[in-house]
């Protein structure tokens, strides 16, 4: 690898113009943003019901081409509930990525289930179908119709797919494996929120997918998440679970079953009606910043810009340096370098099943993403970053 | 009791120069609210990072009298943590009163525990001191340092007592009982926020409590909640559990326990902190619309206002009607009369025991809940009300 001046140069080649020190991901709010939230506090509906929620579930669905979608508090109650979809129920396991962010596993075991961790492919950060294939051949059995883990003698009950820093996973092949199985297949589409596979948005790629618009995703509603259904009964489920599985009455207040307070507030919904009108400028911005990494990268050894798999347009939600060889000490010296000059910079996160909550859990060989773990570091992406650049 | 013409006509009285349809609790915004939520997203954060949440615990703390406070993301994930942190665990019963909106009971089983249902008192609505002494003295039985219910051999683990409609359980006498079993009680002051009992605020007449900012309650944040908490180690560890148990680090993102996603987001913080400038004054516009309730309904035979507890000062968060003898066709009928004039009332909570998921949980003798809910009926309660009416 070139010197640390060398990489530091090309970091500011592309950040210059821009205030440090540098965030990895920070919003953007407009004066239609301030309207639409100064809309909702003057109609008095801040809370569970409102106009805006509603309009930006209506939103969203059109902007994916999606069936239904519904919103709530955050991307980990989207995926808790999916699972409940998918039809987790408690002693079973969850086919994850170890290489994911920690609400994933957490989800899963919401539902009193094991998630259990696979391996990633290198060219899309997310889960490999052929490897995934021939594990899930050597591990299931099918017992009186279910198919079960020879080894624990769980159930296994669905497959999350998690679209890594945007990255859309090779989801035809892996429905395919999927489908041999029976199993449903959730997208965790947190961070990929307008990245396409194959000209199809992720997040409808799947019956079910959770999305996330947490303040540092791509466009935010301060917190909030969305689940993305195909099937209307489901998404009548979806809808009846998330808002306490409350029974419609005139004034009787009474609920069949336990649900949740997962509602996203209409004053959050508010800010993301606005968001949404701006994604495909966001997108368009980050993926010019994409290609400025890129080019500024070009001629530093030993290190590259990740690029997005070749089947897919991502929405590069998060930039990343690829270390051209696994070195725990070099990406450390890297994440050193860039955070003591004021440009915030991360390793991926923690491998789910190097957590002390989730180190007995089981899991198939992780070799690709040891590796990757030792190779990656985000870099700063806000869509903003390229205009104070001058980068045409 | 009265025709339903003076049962009407002593209603028209309270809400004469409002607007109808009247609501059963809206919010009221003011400048400043809209400036707060304005500067939060000037300033770019406005998720789970931010001062405005930092601040809004802190000016909830100073309101309360109180030592620590977390704020959440709705009064649901509140009683959620404040039973983790009351030590409550899978297989476990918790002693909550019957009288209660779903959230108390629901909040026990995301712990993986039983909701147990014990009776209220008519003068308070909530869990009568004595009752359940007398309850527990025949029901509990302790084992290796442990009480148990001896029909169930579950451990009793806590007791939740709502102060219901604003109103002040008698905590004095329950804190005794339960400290009898060293049972700690968590106080579910989701509709209590500026009630005090002898003095004292509620949510701090116990170790733990749970409030609710959703958008019916006394001050809102859009959703919201906050846990307020006596201790500094319960307080860090409500902190921890309520940001994905995330290990503080310059850039590694590791977890060390299975968190959850429930921080209060900025933004909804932002329009909080200019809430709770206005309590005081919400609370003086409702005392003043509990008191033109009670006078227009002084001379109705058969029906009369539900009045705070002897000792305590309460927020009147929702009025309520209160039939002298239960009567369930009566109270339907006043429901009937006053939704058909535009007047929104609604009946309590179908009580806990009667929903479907809860028929078969244990519970006490219910004779007083069973009473009071052919009696009470809830009524417009908007802190606005009052003013549009010229009471004095």
């Amino acid at each position: 690898m070139d010197s640390s001046s060398t990489l530091l140069a090309a970091m500011k080649t592309v950040l210059a113009g821009n205030q440090f020190p540098v965030a990895l991901h920070e919003p953007s709010f407009s004066e239609r943003e301030q309207q639409l939230v100064k809309d909702c506090l003057d109609s008095g509906y801040v809370s569970s019901v409102g106009e805006h929620v509603d309009r930006f579930e209506l939103q969203l669905a059109e902007y994916l081409g999606a069936d239904y979608v519904v919103a709530v508090v955050n991307g980990t109650a989207a995926l808790h509930i999916s699972l409940l979809l998918a039809g987790v129920v408690v002693s079973d396991e969850v086919i994850i990525p170890a290489l994911s962010f920690v609400a994933t596993a957490n989800a899963v075991r919401y539902c009193g289930a094991t998630p259990h961790f696979v391996d990633s492919e290198p060219h899309t950060l997310g889960i490999g179908p052929a490897k995934l294939s021939d594990y899930l051949a050597e591990i299931l059995q099918l017992d009186g119709g279910v198919w079960r883990n020879k080894n624990t003698g769980c159930r296994v009950s669905a497959i999350v797919a998690m679209h890594t820093l945007g990255h859309p996973v090779d989801m035809g092949a892996l429905n395919i494996v999927a489908a041999r199985y029976g199993l449903p297949v959730i997208e965790d589409a947190a961070e990929s929120l307008g990245s396409c596979y194959k000209g199809k948005m992720t997040g409808t790629l799947a019956s079910i997918a959770a999305i996330s618009f947490n303040g540092n995703k791509i466009i935010t509603t301060g917190g909030g998440g969305a689940i993305v259904i195909r099937d209307k009964q489901l998404a009548v489920r979806a809808k009846h679970l998330t808002t306490t599985a409350k029974i419609s009455h005139a004034w009787e207040i009474a609920h069949d079953e336990t649900g949740f307070n997962y509602r996203m507030p209409n004053l959050n919904a508010a800010l993301g009606c606005a968001q949404l009108e701006r994604i495909t400028a966001f997108i368009e911005q980050k993926r010019r910043l994409a290609d400025a990494y890129s080019d500024a990268f070009f001629s530093v050894t030993g290190i590259s810009v990740f690029q997005e798999p070749e089947f897919s347009r991502s929405n590069y939600w998060l930039n990343a340096l690829l270390l051209d060889e696994a070195d725990l000490d070099k990406r450390n010296a890297v994440l050193k370098l860039l955070n003591n000059e004021a440009i915030m910079a991360r390793p991926v996160w923690t491998l789910m099943h190097k957590l002390p909550m989730y180190r007995d859990n089981p899991r198939m060989d992780l070799s690709v993403v040891e590796d990757l773990e030792q190779r990656l570091i985000c870099i700063p992406s806000s869509p903003f970053l390229i205009e104070a650049t001058g980068h045409a």
